[in-house]
């Protein structure tokens, strides 16, 4: 399933919970475009003896998810990490490229060949990526042109990166952006610099009623688009 | 459980089938001194059923176990991928550094207030690596060191990266070499080198009579410290 633009929404289903996070992904699936499942979500689901995460999210939800497990090891365990994300059901794939070029490409092959999305991590959100991962955005982001990625994963907080980025990567690839909301970004901002999705995880899945928190920030990223 | 120097020997349980590892794991536990579990043998084990192959390999070998995840995340995800790893009962757990100091502390400080170790990976094995990771092995060295890290992630196939990071982070912290065998290195190398464990994947799990191979390298890790 490819992720396509609609409320340019992405939900981070981070609960410890199983079943309240595929409850939460049944009652929002209409506000949001995706769903972003990281590791503590997938094994705490599998430790409570409730199976596979990804798969009950897309069933409850009928949407594209995305595993961000930020594969960051070696050219042989790429290849079968990316291999069991598929094999789980995973519709994308999140991976650094600060390994090198040998490194990255098993998860382009592997996912490209399953028609699962590989998004590359260009620099995360917390304050201390600036110091190695900045200066490398212009060497990831030529590694994403060239291997045809999916999208690349920019800090929502910091147009002026998104900006960059997308000058980089062009128009064809998703720019994903994750630190909004807890994390400082405000719902839009990252929308308006340009950025195809935001994704958003506390201000969903901690509130109170997180449907009706998931369509504020539809109607917030709605407005960002002009509407 | 601590990491002891004994055989000087780590084994990679790389293999899909959650029983073939575990009977490897009780089968060679006499000849290495930990067991490492990566993400694919880890959730392939989920995904038949099987459970926690974590405490299964602990209680099969009654050996240290490390899980081999290479964290990248931001900080509060990798506080959670960290409690999720001393909660599975792993006694190591091995991460990246280049995200930055803010995103590698909350792995120091989970870790080392569950006596659970930490493995920061200086540089990956593959010959990509080379190009955005090697610049960067003196300040991962000096995090290791800062952060009282229990050790590092060095290619066993690199003597001169060996001395070199040995000097860097002194005696009290722990040397792991992935990439014998299969990868390249010739077991015993990394110890001559001056490493304290060799790690080592398809050349045991793949023997045809994996113990035999284990003890095998074991004896040569022997003579490569001169016994």
């Amino acid at each position: 399933m490819p992720l396509v633009h609609q409320t340019r929404l992405i939900i981070a289903l981070d609960l410890e919970s199983f079943d309240k996070n595929v409850k939460i992904a049944k009652d929002c699936a209409q506000y949001c475009d995706s769903f972003k499942i990281s590791w503590p979500a997938l094994v705490y689901g599998f430790l409570e003896g409730k199976g596979n995460l990804v798969r009950e999210v897309k069933k409850a939800s009928g949407k594209h998810v995305i595993v961000d497990w930020k594969v960051a090891d070696v050219p042989h365990t790429n290849e079968k990490i990316t291999e069991m994300a598929v094999r789980m059901g995973a519709d994308g794939l999140t991976f650094h490229g600060f390994m090198g070029q040998d490194a990255a490409q098993p998860v382009f092959d592997v996912g490209s060949s399953h028609q699962t999305d590989v998004y590359l991590v260009v620099q995360l959100s917390n304050p201390g990526a600036e110091k190695w991962m900045s200066p490398l955005v212009t060497q990831m982001c030529e590694m994403a042109k060239k291997t045809a990625a999916n999208g690349v994963v920019v800090p929502g907080a910091r147009p002026d990166l998104i900006k960059k980025v997308r000058e980089l990567v062009g128009k064809e690839c998703h720019i994903l952006c994750p630190g909004m909301g807890a994390q400082g970004g405000k719902p839009g901002d990252a929308i308006r610099a340009g950025a195809d999705f935001e994704i958003v995880g506390r201000s969903v899945i901690e509130a109170e009623y997180p449907p009706k928190a998931a369509y504020d920030i539809a109607m917030e990223l709605r407005k960002a688009q002009g509407y």
